[in-house]
């Protein structure tokens, strides 16, 4: 191997484990965010709501990494698709820490009303969202395309979940209006975690098309 | 300029044409997702609904070419920041038909109930994503920050429209139990919209980021 492919695949390394602190990052921030939600903490929600900081900085970093590394070694096959996928990856992390900061302020405006339930459901896709953005990202490191594989299977669970969540909750505003705005924010915050799994599954397809060149994007109805 | 350099900057242009023709494509689904709910047209609707094939394809072609022209060519410095671009907007407009498909079944559902209201901000935040989408590809093509610029601004015009779709929709959700699940359903679709709006914005931070090597993300508060 001569030196300048040892660097790259040296630089490729380092990228890829600041992308998993990234991904690390964002997933606190949404367990966080869950967690502010259940405990009606508002430390910990204004830490979420104000500190997309490190995040921001980070996507920008890991953004230019990727186009230095592409012009300067102009890397074929299997490095230019890993590089362009952490591109996107790094895109749908930094939307997963938006993402945080929007189930945060719905979690401010719930917590000024009693709660309307014991949440059960939200925390559950919380942590199913979390598992997901986890394992894709194992799945991107490890060019592991079964784990992938399964990333995309959970979706299902968290889509079913929403439902229900809906379900429930339009049950309760439609007996008693005084449910109606908290409702609607665990309703919307259901559906920011829902999107916090697409991100997990966008994630998931760029590692399968990256490790086997086969795209199986648009093949199943309604993802991507 | 030599044989190679040219057939670069050709395919280039087919590319952008394509991606284009891709931006047509999925501002129409917008266009009639809006004009099915607005005109409760189940034809129309049933059209966006299971139209998403054409939209999937183009993505993953364009998806394809850019990994060719970056493999074949290996691009320096602009052409190369114009291709990651189009890879990522690409993206954009794949998730732009989404959710059009979004706003359709949500559509669906609402001509399902008596209409709660005339529907004005809708329709206007459809025209306002629409002009956005436009822009920034224009914006992209024509290397046009100027015009990027005025994207971005844009956004605070939607996201004013949707709080107010919201805070009204709420007043009737409020006074009669009977408009929960339509008004609910208008709701999402003003979230879809807004979506379609930060789809817009995006590229329209990837045309300023490309054109002027000047990372805009994150300098203002909330984007991404």
């Amino acid at each position: 191997m001569d030196k300048a492919v040892r660097h790259f695949q040296e630089e490729l390394e380092l990228l890829l484990a600041r992308l998993l602190e990234m991904g690390g990052l964002a997933e606190e921030r949404v367990r966080d965010a869950v967690q502010g939600l259940v405990t009606r903490d508002p430390a910990l929600i204004e830490k979420v709501k104000y500190g997309d900081e490190p995040v921001n900085r980070l996507h920008i970093e890991i953004d230019e990494w990727c186009f230095r590394l592409l012009a300067l070694h102009q890397p074929m096959a299997t490095d230019l698709r890993a590089i362009v996928s952490a591109v996107k990856i790094n895109t749908d992390l930094e939307r997963v820490g938006d993402l945080a900061v929007n189930i945060a302020e719905a979690a401010q405006r719930y917590a000024s009303h009693p709660p309307v339930k014991k949440l059960i459901d939200i925390p559950h896709m919380g942590n199913v969202a979390q598992a997901m953005l986890r394992d894709a990202l194992d799945a991107f490191v490890r060019r592991d395309t079964r784990l992938a594989q399964q990333v995309l299977n959970e979706d299902d669970t968290l889509d079913g979940l929403k439902t229900q969540v809906f379900r429930e909750l339009l049950t309760y505003m439609l007996q008693d209006p005084s449910t109606v705005e908290p409702a609607l924010d665990l309703i919307l915050i259901s559906r920011h975690l829902e999107r916090i799994g697409d991100h997990a599954t966008n994630i998931a397809e760029d590692v399968i098309f990256m490790v086997s060149a086969q795209d199986v994007r648009h093949h199943t109805a309604g993802g991507g």
